[in-house]
């Protein structure tokens, strides 16, 4: 099945998980997407507290979706991710925007970077994954 | 603060973001720890058509969890994750389980390793994460 | 061009980097292989004053050639490296030996697992690659 | 002990590893440095008959290298690498050059992204290390 640039956004929210974390495609090229990731309550980890920020998980996942879509951008189909490494650079405590550009697109491997930034343009972690073309 | 091992299970629940994806501890010790993640429709990436599995976005969740209470549980302190690097080894659609036990626990860092696997005993896939003492 | 277990140590030692290194393959079966880096001086971080450890890229290099014969050794065939991690747990000064076994053999990548241990049998360093297969 | 930017090429030779692969220091800032290693039949892998290209180990080494420099001229002291990721995206037959910079110095940790290129510019291998500080 090939995915036009048009059809991104709605090919994103068709995964149940992303609908639940309520990620939103908010740019898509053949060199780079966005994807965003709203700020709320049930996404963060520790307590009122102890202190709470957006939980690593909820940023892996904004990662790998981010760099999953970049790839499905550049190839045209679906693809699954093989491996993923996120570094988490700093607490974060609003809406996050992970933008990502492919770095290779191989006959059988794609990888690519990840940077997640906050509202105030602060880089919070970053990502790369390797994905199955 | 100090968490013992018996307050662990409702020390992982008292995070937003765990009780969101259904992620509960089945088993802690100083030498390893379970975390257990519920089959759910909303975990899910792919839609009904396209065929089905938990997203790998869910799958990064859980061993950043199960990882961080790895360390927890042997350092008996809550540790932030440095860095986290996940391996898909095949898709998932069932429950899954995910161990997690320390092969370091040093001064400054300790390194956890994960594995994740289904219901029938299978390896899903296998993290690790280093985080900060 | 299939490789044989017996093969292994001489297939190892057909590469001239490995030469370089005095890379010697030390066991080799299906399931697990132990490739050894002797002690040398030249192989070593820092300076005399400093203080002087086994490099960080040597055990990069070990890692690299175990976890790539491990999935010879699965698999009877060359395999070129996808992508390699390393997570350094404590310095090494002697005689190194890396343990590599086959997380997983795919149709299209392998997962191998590497333990690198000193002399005295302590874990130095972890390692995980990607391979093509 | 500090290390000045004009210190950082000789500080580099120090390393008897540095001097065996054939590392040099090519430019050096506090936002960027530069590494190049020579194109040697003794860093290949594979034979004559097989066909043969820079080995994945040695890739390491200067990616290794050229992160950690990058954080020691961002910090102005010596650091022990944490963790290495490596990413091969094509076979390199070449003088290499690994061109480092840094995405975090913070207090405990530092993470260095590292692009190495062949003579012709083409990307050859992305690496990622964490550094202690």
């Amino acid at each position: 099945m090939s995915v036009s640039l048009e059809a991104l956004p709605e090919f994103l929210r068709r995964s149940p998980y992303h609908r639940l974390l309520g990620l939103e495609m908010v740019r898509a090229g053949t060199d780079e997407v966005a994807v965003r990731m709203p700020f709320r309550e049930d996404l963060l980890a520790g307590d009122a507290a102890a202190g709470q920020y957006v939980h690593g998980g909820a940023i892996a996942s904004l990662i790998d979706c981010a760099g999953d879509f970049a790839v499905i951008a550049a190839v045209g189909y679906d693809v699954p991710t093989i491996d993923l490494r996120v570094d988490y650079l700093r607490p974060a405590t609003g809406e996050l925007t992970a933008t990502a550009r492919v770095r290779k697109a191989g006959r059988s491997v794609a990888v690519a970077d990840v940077d997640v930034t906050d509202g105030a343009g602060r880089l919070v972690a970053i990502g790369r994954g390797v994905f199955k073309t």
